[in-house]
């Protein structure tokens, strides 16, 4: 028999992020005869491609007859035009889920079982539901050393590898659960590639905050890099600030991480799999993280940042890269700005020693790169901290920062927001508290990231004493609207700051 | 702030089954000002209802500016017509997924808290990979019995329920995990209620199936009835044979079932919560469930059966209800015909006594209809069988099955297929296996149950002996085109029928 059926592919117009779907009409031939219906999962092939995409049914007034549509993600994987004829039929049973199953009623896996369900993630063959059972299955501390470990291995193995044969050590810097403003990458990048080490850093865009360190260093430099030009960026200077979408580096980490979000689990196997993957994909030996820790803060306590750090210091030793772990202050934003242009503009304040470079974001910055050239050279502590100082202090950061963003394509002015608005302390006393959740939400009110002169700009320091009238903090906004948008979030949320 | 903003409702004509999904311009203001992107759960409002759905957003081109599309489950849900404009927001944050979270976590909940999550997944408060995320963190036993118990509580709560208020034993009966053909049900109905017990019986449409027992009995008779044509029913014959799905019984069951189907999970605790809730619903004090027991069945052997049996009881006493237990053979199929309409016609033969009656569908619903009447008078079981045996060879089964469908409109006359094909042995030997699995595809790729005169009937059973171009089974459908391509599949899987 024939299995399969061919029909015309259709852009539908419709994004449904990473979740492929495909429309049929319900009255096509296909579908009567398969018995196809809504949620039904379907193989669909073209070429060498393939994908499994869940169906939903449409009215006849929706799609051509003879036609099937594809939502974006499911497009862009089959790289598809419209009228190519594309071959569909129903699902074949995914092994693995035999895997996800055994999982699920508490059995440990083997890695080769582990490959296979992230390898049947990585080819879109789970649907989101799938993905979704398979992380609550391995939450809860129900991933062992050995599965964390093959985990692990099965994500760098899905993606493309870098391999960097002439540096014997290859460098780079992580942080679990970012602080609103914490920007410390560039500099740190700057003034360790300055001591002569080696960090092909790849950044991420923001997914749920108001900036990523690609988002920030878009706006002082061209970011979108192939893997040739930022090898040869790497060969130049010894580093980059390259955003990584572009570099296939564990692709199913994203996949994966997206589910996750949503369900709001944060399993520890699964997150020291997703940092881990990334980095030793991008190909680097050393790796230095950075674990916040604070109330409201990914990591909450002591005990815990203990645990997660000797997880990442197994899975690296099995996985034969170094990994340090740094414990820091996780219980207020970092730096005066926030929004992709005012975070370029403190991490330029703090290369260029501006008196008023922010001091918070300049200690935190040399304290980072004081621990990567004392796991690169052995140095003491004490020898490493006086070198980065050094460097900073006397413009080689800033020399060696202005050398990466030439070879990536040139230094960019920051741009001014066209609109802005100061808001006053209503009554005096001192600055107590501070909702950084809720100045991350007010920050994209106003248009970050997708704006990159949209944000803030804190003018007031915890712990300060205020005068009634006295600035708290500037609004950025590219547009009047989104400005007063946000304004009218401030108004009805004043209790952000709390002054007593 | 207005946190609230307004849209005119556009019915997408897109079908996605349960998940109630959006679609929104991703150049409409509302989504830049809030920065809702695609996968953003949104609040809608409209007068009283309210849902949470997730947004896909879409191309100019195919929305009108000022539109918001509603796909067919969330048009439903809302009561939606063309123009109507709906309020939109950030979806608040489901309190009850804290508790589902610390059920993943490994930690038992209190009845309050599995309330509250079956009522926010009945609210349609949940997304797919949350109700994904629950079923698993409850899978491989991870429920106890107080859990189970409080379980099917909250899922009896969230729909009607009916009160039989001038029958102090209502019965019901119910098969877990179907065999193809095994339509015991109208023929135990009619037996049990001609012997007095009152049995008001809501069956569901197939799903993964050929047929199911509505769509067997819509066959025969008018199923589609309210609640109150359906008391009305009861009053006149002690019982009915209806469609369940009008009456709201644990409406939440179906939102369940649907994604725990699609994980082909099958916990034992959701089972036994999903099976009670509904019978409980429909008001019903006694309940007997037929659990096939064989290799391919859903229970394996007979230790599972037992351990189920266990929960069965425990959860039906503490909600105090009576349910019994009976396991059955489950290795193959029951009765001759698969498909509406042909088991339709099994089931008459076994009312009428016709000589060609299958007797094994006859012999199992005598056993069902003989353990009801145990159940119910306390009766030894010779003295039952007796008993039922009576009513259905001197014809008082039949009397009583007449009167139920007249009741409930009408016996209409079994229609019979346009078109039909007999398939032969191409050899000569013993029929040993019969694959039951691929049988059902068969009858579903005739046209089964969408057509209800499409399937097939068995003219071979296991054991006998055949003579090559001794007839094994014949096809129907109700189009040459169905018919082809049902012949199609059966001409490369002849191995459906083993003979040897």
């Amino acid at each position: 028999m024939s299995n399969h059926r061919y029909l015309e592919a259709v852009d539908m117009g419709i994004d449904t992020h990473e979740e492929p779907v495909v429309y049929m009409r319900k009255d096509c031939d296909i579908c009567r005869a398969e018995g196809f219906e809504a949620n039904t999962r379907l193989l669909i092939r073209h070429g060498e491609r393939n994908l499994i995409a869940t169906l939903n049914t449409v009215s006849e007034s929706v799609l051509p007859n003879g036609g099937i549509g594809f939502s974006k993600s499911a497009w862009r994987y089959l790289g598809l035009t419209a009228g190519l004829e594309v071959n569909i039929s129903h699902a074949p049973v995914v092994q693995s889920l035999s895997a996800m199953r055994k999982k699920i009623y508490g059995n440990a896996l083997s890695e080769t079982e582990l490959a296979s369900i992230i390898h049947d993630i990585a080819e879109r063959h789970y649907s989101d539901i799938e993905i979704a059972a398979f992380l609550t299955g391995c939450a809860g501390g129900r991933l062992s050393l050995e599965e964390i470990i093959a985990l692990t291995r099965a994500m760098v193995d899905s993606g493309s590898r870098i391999h960097w044969r002439q540096y014997p050590k290859v460098f780079d810097k992580h942080c679990v659960g970012g602080l609103p403003g914490n920007r410390t990458t560039p500099i740190v990048i700057a003034i360790a590639s300055a001591a002569g080490l080696t960090l092909p850093k790849t950044s991420s865009r923001a997914i749920t905050s108001p900036a990523g360190t690609a988002d920030t260093m878009e706006v002082l430099t061209n970011v979108d890099l192939t893997l040739d030009q930022m090898q040869s960026v790497i060969h130049q200077t010894g580093a980059c600030l390259a955003w990584g979408g572009r570099m296939n580096l564990s692709p199913v980490d994203d996949l994966m991480i997206r589910v996750e979000r949503a369900l709001d689990l944060d399993g520890e196997g699964q997150l020291v799999a997703s940092v881990l993957s990334k980095k030793i994909a991008a190909g680097s030996t050393h790796i230095l993280i950075d674990m916040p820790v604070g109330p409201t803060a990914k990591v909450r306590d002591e005990s815990q940042a203990r645990r997660l750090a000797d997880l990442f210091h197994a899975v690296g030793e099995a996985l034969d890269v170094r990994v340090e772990c740094l414990t820091t202050d996780g219980t207020q934003t970092v730096g005066d700005g926030i929004g992709p242009a005012e975070e370029a503009r403190d991490v330029l304040a703090v290369l260029r020693n501006d008196p008023g470079a922010p001091a918070d974001l300049r200690e935190r910055a040399l304290l980072l790169a004081t621990h990567l050239l004392v796991m690169a050279n052995g140095d003491s502590y004490e020898e490493a901290e006086s070198r980065t100082r050094e460097i900073l202090e006397t413009g080689g950061a800033w020399q060696q920062f202005l050398r990466i963003c030439e070879a990536q394509g040139g230094l960019r002015e920051i741009p001014r927001a066209p609109r802005q608005k100061i808001f006053t302390s209503e009554r005096s006393g001192r600055l107590t508290t501070m909702d950084n959740r809720r100045l991350a939400k007010l920050a994209k009110l106003a248009g970050a990231p997708s704006s990159a002169v949209a944000g803030l700009r804190l003018q007031a320091k915890l712990g300060q004493r205020l005068a009634a009238g006295d600035p708290l903090f500037t609004l950025y906004s590219d547009t009047p609207g989104e400005l007063d948008y946000a304004s009218d979030f401030y108004q009805s949320n004043r209790d952000i700051f709390e002054i007593a």
